[in-house]
């Protein structure tokens, strides 16, 4: 490893919000933009919680082509509009290299979706960009090809990539995925990057969102990303791991009370 | 489910010493006892930073028939001896059913280990046996087996069954498992009965063994058993994930300072 | 490992039958013994189209205490019974150390089962009893950890032990378990002892048994071990991986054209 | 599944040559072209021995990008030439969108890896080329998933897909990747298109991939994909796994032999 093995933690500088030293990153929203007002409403909410950045995918990578493919660009800029009404960054999904260009013109940061871990050319792409990227651990990746991941987007000569600890495949499946909690302290043990955690793709129930929230929090990760949508029910993709406002306004309850005895800010 | 799905949460009291009901409980020792000497040296520092609970395995299940297989019944004196001299309760390992008498003489929980999950005939001894018994996950266990084994302690008539996730085998070889912190939310769902986290089988790894014992407690877990060894790197037996007495009290540190704001009581 | 690196392959007669050496064995019969008739009836089917071993359980290691648990002694007896009248040999899984003695009375083969690899004490009764003993593959152990289990077997001075692959377990659903085939060829680098395979646990698909019993013979395992049951779907335990007799007649045919090309016997 | 669902098997005829329909397809080369001379050396040999489809990479999807990523379009020329002289086809993988028309003009089947399984955007650009794919299992995908990226191809008008079982992710670590011979009559059942096996990605130990060549056209595959070397040991990938022209030519006379009694031909 080149670029992973600097001795002292990144600490990035996105609009004014610090990823790293001690901030603790807050990124919520729904699963995909879906419209206009539904992106708006959300944006409110988590805003009015304290969330910082706003999330909301207009590219899906599906598994399935018969599923919903995402709004595209039109998408982004609801996204966008969004976030600036609410005064929050906004990241989203790119799923290929050809969109690298229009997606990081309306976002802050560049999402690279646990599918696309091995996407060489795109981990290339979003190297040679000049937005932050948020990197999700392939769902079977070891931390050292997570590692490995990264390495392609700083060797590309941008440095600012977040990884995002979202779950791996085991053999249960009461759960979407394992949630891998101590990669956060390993990964601190093996890069300077900031990591953060994804409680929702993690495990696919709602009820255990907030409490994996908080532990996230307990092993200093560098922040959440969780999905919020309001009637999450009716949510157009993973309806079963969205959680309402109000569950989010609970859960960030709960990380404002541990933050001070774990040294963090929100 | 007939036995595990009560309504309430089960709390057991074990010599005055309350398990569940917001109650953290702290089990830490040696993976082994290995002389008497040993395990006082052992009981006074964990008791002295605030453990309830002495371990100590006599009886060892050991993959490879060429590796330490434990002291037996000396072991178990020695282990009884040095958690009365400093007032803790003490749990040791039983790996066979005509042990569980002798185990259950000295011991105040009787512990299965995760190799004998479903070791169904020791399951209905130690169900039929009256001490507290605490149940390992098998290491690739699903949460209903999980479940479905300690039907066979309840079912037998032994009440006080106490879950003890302690990580699964998944492809990641970087960690010695994969501790599913999740389980523990979930499993609050799925049952009654008092879930704690042995973070030092789950990791492997000495210096992940605090974060993850925080991570235990963030998502409400009724307690954590720990292995802890005057000089670690001479433990007979699985040296890379014991921890020091003071590594140890400086995870109890933290873990009460996060006992406050998490409502859990030390 | 001290007993599997013997320089050459073990080969054992079992009352006139070889096992090993090219001698492909075929262990055949219900899940579990139901009755005397159907015992009987199933005995003389296979019988009829080339099994030499008729299988049969009688003590069942069930994942939940409310399925059925075997007919015990009574079953015992009546496998005996049905091998005898077809000049069959017999095997049945013994799931505890207490009953070794009383199943080794009646049967030829002992057999341990997948989730018992680790029951220690269990391998060292099997060790000293003098009945030749199956060990299956943990369904989530290495190929390590398992010829390690058969070390144990083999240090308490029992030399006839049958290696059994029958599946691990993985993050695909569509069938019970992973049909490990490779771990035949690799076994036979890493020991002596005969290695057969068991394509009905191994897949839990009906329709899939026969091919797998092929790839079985193709990579030179010693033999396979397979349900049948007369009437598949009202078979108690394990109705979806049986095959009809009709099915099992196929498979055998099969097998017969295969043997000449890679140089097995029958 | 829209287009998996065909009720007749597909066969493919590609320059004169049938895949499907019992003829078994072998296609054998280096895992990367590394100069004229040996992707010439290498054609030679295995079209003696009756391989049908030369492989070699040209572009490579390497896990870290410190390691050898290709020959580029050069190497492309070269497998083309040799294919040529020896009258063989050629196979070679494309990563990326950019690159599919590139290797489309020097190769006759184009592969997707088992890393790109999910790169959607690469599956779309192979499903508007005029030539036939082969898709390789992602290394942790269920079946479904696997039939719903070939889904993808097909419904954007390329019907030609072929599927690659190339080995899973499991907790086994003596082997690569756990080769999953079970796959091929499963999905023999979920779709009509053909189906072979990689036993040399699957097993990666050179001395395993003669038996599950065998195991592979037992349970009716449609052929093979092996990595053959001239100087396996100096291999500039994947040295481990590659075989020697004389292990080659070995386990095509296993093939041939068995091809008679299991209804296929070489």
């Amino acid at each position: 490893m080149k670029y992973n093995c600097k001795k002292t933690r990144s600490v990035f500088n996105i609009k004014g919000r610090t990823i790293g030293d001690g901030q603790f990153m807050v990124i919520a929203g729904p699963c995909s933009v879906e419209s206009q007002e539904q992106i708006l409403d959300i944006a409110r909410e988590v805003s009015t919680s304290g969330a910082t950045v706003l999330r909301g995918s207009a590219f899906k990578p599906r598994t399935s082509p018969y599923d919903f493919q995402g709004m595209g660009a039109e998408g982004l800029k609801f996204l966008q509009l969004a976030a600036n009404k609410h005064n929050l960054l906004c990241i989203s999904e790119v799923v290929n290299t050809e969109d690298v260009a229009l997606v990081a013109e309306y976002v802050d940061i560049l999402q690279v979706g646990s599918r696309n871990m091995h996407n060489f050319s795109l981990l290339k792409a979003v190297g040679n960009a000049r937005k932050p990227v948020l990197l999700k651990r392939g769902f079977a990746a070891t931390y050292k090809e997570f590692l490995l991941a990264a390495e392609y987007i700083l060797g590309h000569g941008n440095n600012e990539v977040i990884l995002c600890e979202r779950g791996i495949r085991t053999f249960e499946t009461h759960t979407r995925n394992t949630l891998d909690i101590a990669a956060v302290p390993i990964l601190r043990e093996l890069t300077h990057l900031p990591i953060i955690v994804d409680p929702s793709h993690g495990t696919g129930l709602r009820n255990i969102v907030a409490p994996m929230a908080l532990a996230a929090m307990a092993v200093q990760a560098d922040g959440i990303m969780v999905e919020v949508h309001t009637t999450p029910d009716e949510s157009i993709t993973d309806a079963q791991q969205a959680i309402s406002p109000a569950m989010f306004a609970t859960m960030m309850d709960g990380l404002n009370k541990m933050a001070a005895v774990v040294n963090v800010q929100l």
